[in-house]
């Protein structure tokens, strides 16, 4: 079933689940095309360290999106090609992380999609222990292991596992509608038509004045 | 006259009026490339609402550029797909935003260049009234329905309507002049005695002193 | 010696200068794909005003990197093609500043990578004076003329002159370890037992739970 | 007319104008209890850069406020006891701006409040020419000359010069109606019940659910 | 029981519970010297709408802490003193809220703290839904209600209802613990021969210097 | 030599060295009110970890005062009333830190002033060292051991030790300047005629145009 969220944009899966989801605007694709779902594997670290990292990289299986949430607000370069040398080996789809990623390049040439804060060749310690699939607050949003995880050039959303069945079947209804409303508008009819938005905004109080010809 | 203003950069536009109208650096086009000149469509928008977007469809025509503020600051997604359908039907050439869009992979496949502060898929509400071309604070300038808005890899530049002319004059004379600048760098020249900048930096109390060999 | 540094990437120079020496993560290039090592030429600016720039060209050399730093936050636009144009005839590699740039389609077409703190159109003056090759703080680093700048897509490292031949030998020994643990990662080895991590975090107290079935 | 807005917080001119005007948040006290209202005196500044504040100054009379913004961000110090005293000597009431302000310490002991971006200590050069009773934006709002400026702990509003009269007659009717929501909640009632809201919640959906007795 | 946690410093309870718990920076108190701790009533708001505000005030009791999430960050003022009004006639401590407040020098007159975002005179609309008493994430932290939340002049933390009293007793140990140090500091005692620290610098590697006597 | 620093504030010694040496106004006093000057004792710390901050009070002296910089940006509370009162009673006058500070109620009680780039409860460990009395940069500026730190309610300002003399006279001779333009300027005169700007003015291309009377 999580396989089937990724045919969905993370807009659609966040508006599904009555725009609930989001991680924050800070977290932004390394480099554009990528969108994966898959099911949360979570680690919380300290501050640049990343320690724990390498432990979770052993709770990983195919079909798995790490994600990662510093204690504490962190620049630092956590992640590189190394460990998603690693986690690709696993089958890990991606990397959702509240901080920096460094070997973007490679990352890329890769295929191995990261979201993060900021890139940052800035390297951590090994030297303070964390959690792994432990529930995290990552960029915003509370993420439990097992939920799953959406990502594509929007930006991320994160589907509770236990409605990830309800919020799948209404991101069919809404892709449907939309592919009706679309070819509407393409055909140039607007969507204060299409919507029947004229009489709310009436209610509303909107009015429409002349503009004075010069201005 | 709007569409000679895209064969000049924001950059160059912006010198030609005094250094003036450009929008805060934090407004970035959403896919690189695009360059666009167009007359502002204004709205007003409350944070998080997109009524009055649906609502401003309706006043574009082609060659327009849609210029949407909110009145405090948003990261909501106002914009996606649906509506750049709805805007590229009617001939609008793209849209400035100061707050989140989304779709963006769709828009950058349609041609619908957007520049905006963010990428968002958080969705909106249709619950409260904004105005439609009105004068509008967007992104640090006064845009007045009317004027010109230019935006290309750069950023986004705003001329007022009634100076559009001169502003495009001042273009060209400044184009043709960089034109004679750019060849004489090529050739080797400095911009010290290009523009005889020699003696007023002498003036202004320029000294060189040699460097110790090791330094 | 210079020039061997652009083999390896800022995140392997920074490492093996004991992680030091990382300029800010909002320092970041303007285009994708650019890797250049250079030896800095230093100017230190007022803000809003390049004038200094224009001096320190003729101070450039085949192989420098410029290093600009504003003596107060600026965003403005100090550089665009036309100082670009005047740079690459010298035979400068780049540019790294911790302000604005503008005419970034222009720059990627030439091929001059400038890693800057944002994308600005916003025009300088040239009324008041800085300093060339002198000590500068750019983006958090200290940085000396004829010290050895690294930039890639990951961002900017700073190499002090006097360290360049340790710090390069270090790379050395860092990239052929990279390359042994990156085979047995590929391998599917996880780096817990590749680097023998699992006494140390056993010490540290980390344990390991049973997940309920369920969870 | 101008001295009456005076009488009333920010917060309440803000909503007697249709929730309109209010600077960003960005723009805060550099000490706690000041209160004014006055007529704006408008300043466009070149960054890091006062010559105009000067010349601003022989433009101010009895009952102004100064509103300075920068046409390019500033963290600049534009301003401090200096140029206080000379405003203080004209009856200006204190000073807007979209910058920074210096001498923070002396204006609280001589009573000249400034709304600021931030403290700082940075000195400006007098170089470069801007204007002075021009419409400008100062931290995302327009304002004109003339334009009503009301300032205290809360921040900063901007009241149009020919929307005064109305929107003070709209404060009155306003503070009336909160005196008497004020005393009703001070006797326990709900705002649920003093302004109806319970009827208009369930036709939105609101539910109540019973938390288990260990939620 | 919750009471008790106002005798400790929220750096103290944040200890006390392994470095956890902290929100963000960004949440600052309103005045100085407030120090509370209460239980939590949890309220998650759409940006800019504070319609659940005034339905969670029905949900409070005395010595509740109402904690306010939006679902999107916002600059608005969604709470004053009418609210705090409510509020206080019920008992609650006082507001936490990762979003604007405004009234502050009312509030503070009439000895309700806020821990907010911003101070914003930025009003909402009553428009859209929320929840009450459910988990939310507030600056970074899961709260759900019942939590203990602690707030004092460096911040705010949470501590998990079911760890509360484990938490308690840590920090009275802690306290105790540092009242001891704290004595043998005032009487110059170094903390490197109070904690025993130098053999573990020796064994990390640390080196003394002798510093050139005119360095 | 370094108290006389005390009796300036640290705009006048800013401007008396040339406008240079402010830290970034980032950092601001944890309370209003104090000002020092004395001699830098630098420490360079990872981020999140303090223990070469206890390593440094052993390294500090009657007049110092400690400057503490992340090797990359790090919002922990490095620095609270324990290492304080340590300082304190080896006669240290305070502490500026580009990071976070905690317990700064009882540092206000103490009257141990610091400087910092937030307040935050949030912990540090003691893992990984750092350096002490080596060459820092600390919110933008080159901090050396024994250069002068001067603090007030504007911010701070570093004197490299070298320059110190020569600055101190540059202080007195501009403080017995802006003496007799403040006496001028509260007897109403204004600053275009004390400084003679008209004609400077007048030369730039400043001009006078009458406004309509109902502008």
């Amino acid at each position: 079933m999580v396989d089937a969220f990724a045919g969905y944009g993370v807009a659609t899966v966040h508006e599904a689940q009555a725009r609930t989801g989001v991680l924050a605007v800070s977290i932004t694709p390394i480099y554009a095309g990528a969108r994966i779902a898959g099911s949360a594997v979570t680690v919380s670290v300290p501050p640049a360290d990343n320690w724990m990292i390498h432990v979770a990289v052993e709770q990983c299986h195919e079909g798995d999106v790490l994600v990662v949430a510093p204690t504490s607000p962190s620049d630092a370069g956590y992640f590189g090609e190394l460990l998603a040398t690693a986690l690709q080996s696993r089958g890990v789809r991606g990397l959702v992380i509240d901080a920096g990623c460094r070997d973007v390049a490679e990352l890329q040439h890769m295929g191995f999609p990261v979201w993060s804060k900021c890139v940052s060749p800035f390297g951590t310690v090994k030297e303070t222990l964390g959690s792994v699939n432990v529930g995290v607050v990552c960029a915003g949003q509370w993420i439990e292991p097992g939920d799953v995880i959406v990502a594509d050039d929007d930006g991320v959303v994160v589907v509770p596992r236990r409605k990830a069945a309800d919020v799948l079947d209404a991101c069919r209804v809404r892709d449907e509608k939309e592919a009706v409303s679309r070819k509407r508008y393409q055909a140039g009819e607007l969507s204060l038509d299409v919507h029947g938005m004229r009489e709310q905004l009436a209610a509303s109080g909107l009015t429409y004045v002349d503009q004075p010809p010069d201005a």
